[in-house]
């Protein structure tokens, strides 16, 4: 989950001279933020600070970042859209043809930091990446893309194949620079219903994390509001799944057994209680995990802006001290 | 579910004239709207048409109806704030004031429509009624009212109980007022972990739905996204719990039992398939259930803005074929 961000001073002085974009796409701000979280809390992973929707952008759809979220200017609903988005050169550092920004702050930032801490690259899954292009601005329903599903599924279809493809290459290439494993985000996946799921969703996160499988680099998927999807979920493909906050880690456990890993599910706004509960909470979690070879802790969703520094320090300290 | 609005060209031509709080207040302009679909349609209930937001604003919260949706310009989220909210005169008409034109709306209405055709009313539950009031002004994700609840649990409660008390009396007087049945909107309650809906939603929702159980009327209740929360749904003591789309209703009875009613689930979105696909997709989730006597089949959300008037009418020809 979102380790870097506003909640810190750090980014936030960095922030005051530089765009978010510019903190994304030029390596030497892009490694900085990355690492300002491992420095100052000694986090046993890096994720390399970037944005979901610049693969988007690098295959031709104009994206704009406002107070308001990303946006898209010119939104896909038609095959003319579709058929527009172009291959991304995915070593090309101008965002609008490719991603080598990722890619050379992946390479920095395995250079930088020792072989025991991970570094973790990511994408956006296709159905949540696509969600974004066509919703153009995206609200809280997702109505549009659910809506194109049916009006016209075959554009939908087209438009998720294309997504597919790319990002499984654009999570190798993030794998053969430096990535040690990838997490990809259908966040927007929950939205759908079991049946729509299995045919929206499912088989492109499956195409994805079957190409990264050929690196040999472990994969978690992260899906919001999922509670309903467990069973499908675990036939994506990942080594890991990675769970929000309404969902109960041991029963997770008991229903999929071992053969996966899970991660996370520290509700974030949890963090704004006074350090002493989020002790308690973080030490409830890991009580109801019992030591479980294959958890992960983590946040259920990226850290909130505004987030107190002395509850993450709280949240470090009490997983150090059952190490 | 909402049956009138924007979908409706007779609604489309009363609104060029008037403003959607005008629709709301008016009980002339709120009883034609009611009775839109029903006329239409020819629905086995008729919903008054109002917003679950007035009731907030006759306790004197300032609401606006805006493009981006409903918007309190002066959040709650301190303790004045909150002692500020005042006893609404639930007669008046005045929607600053009360919520009277709700309750003349469900008068003329049970008085215009034949016995055997059900009026429902309806109110926001305390914690859905809260997301918005701290929010000021609702996005997807609920990160302040979340946030609040671990900063400040005790004004969240302050706040719940004073929204919960109003709300009990508000939908009896919608029973006494000609209402067969209500319904309670926790819409945003599917953003708790089971632990906190337990501690912020589940009471005040069972309060409210207390209240309602001693005038003998029937009672709805419905959450988004509730996957994660049936069991604690189901001590709620709703007589029928109504599920969005992500849930398989056949799972939902077999783990409930025969004792509460079921009401859904078809996806909103399903509507902008073609009507054929509409009759297919009402026809499997009516065989899926078999002629649960305890089932109603409904949408799984409010209608959206432009569905095709031509898969309502498949929706319903579909359901009277069955009976």
């Amino acid at each position: 989950m979102r380790q870097a961000g506003r909640y810190l001073p750090e980014y936030q002085k960095l922030r005051q001279k530089h765009t978010f974009v510019e903190m994304c796409t030029f390596p030497d701000l892009a490694v900085e933020v990355s690492l300002q979280p491992y420095r100052r809390f000694g986090f046993d992973a890096v994720i390399v600070f970037y944005d979901i929707l610049f693969l988007a952008a690098a295959m031709g759809a104009p994206l704009e970042f406002t107070d308001q979220g990303p946006v898209f200017r010119q939104p896909i609903r038609r095959r003319p859209e579709v058929e527009s988005l172009r291959q991304p050169d995915l070593e090309s550092l101008e965002p609008a043809v490719g991603t080598g920004a990722i890619l050379e702050s992946l390479r920095r930032i395995r250079a930088e930091v020792p072989d025991g801490t991970s570094v973790l690259g990511f994408a956006g899954a296709p159905f949540t990446v696509a969600s974004y292009l066509v919703e153009g601005s995206f609200q809280r329903s997702g109505d549009r893309i659910k809506r194109l599903l049916h009006e016209d599924p075959e554009l939908v279809h087209g438009l998720l194949e294309k997504l597919a493809s790319v990002t499984g290459e654009y999570l190798a290439a993030q794998v053969a620079a430096g990535a040690d494993a990838v997490q990809l985000f259908d966040t927007w996946a929950g939205l759908l219903g079991a049946a729509d799921f299995r045919e929206f969703a499912l088989p492109y996160q499956k195409a994805v994390l079957d190409r990264v499988a050929q690196t040999g680099a472990p994969t978690i998927l992260y899906v919001k509001g999922g509670a309903h999807l467990l069973g499908e979920l675990a036939k994506s493909g990942a080594s890991v799944l990675s769970l929000d906050w309404r969902q109960s880690l041991p029963e997770v456990r008991r229903t999929l057994g071992a053969g996966i890993g899970l991660q996370g599910n520290l509700d974030p706004a949890s963090l704004f209680a006074p350090p002493e509960t989020v002790k308690q909470k973080v030490a409830a979690l890991l009580d109801s995990m019992q030591r479980d070879p294959g958890y992960i802790l983590n946040l259920g969703h990226g850290i909130l802006p505004e987030t107190p520094l002395a509850s993450v320090e709280a949240l470090v300290e009490t997983v150090r001290n059952r190490e």
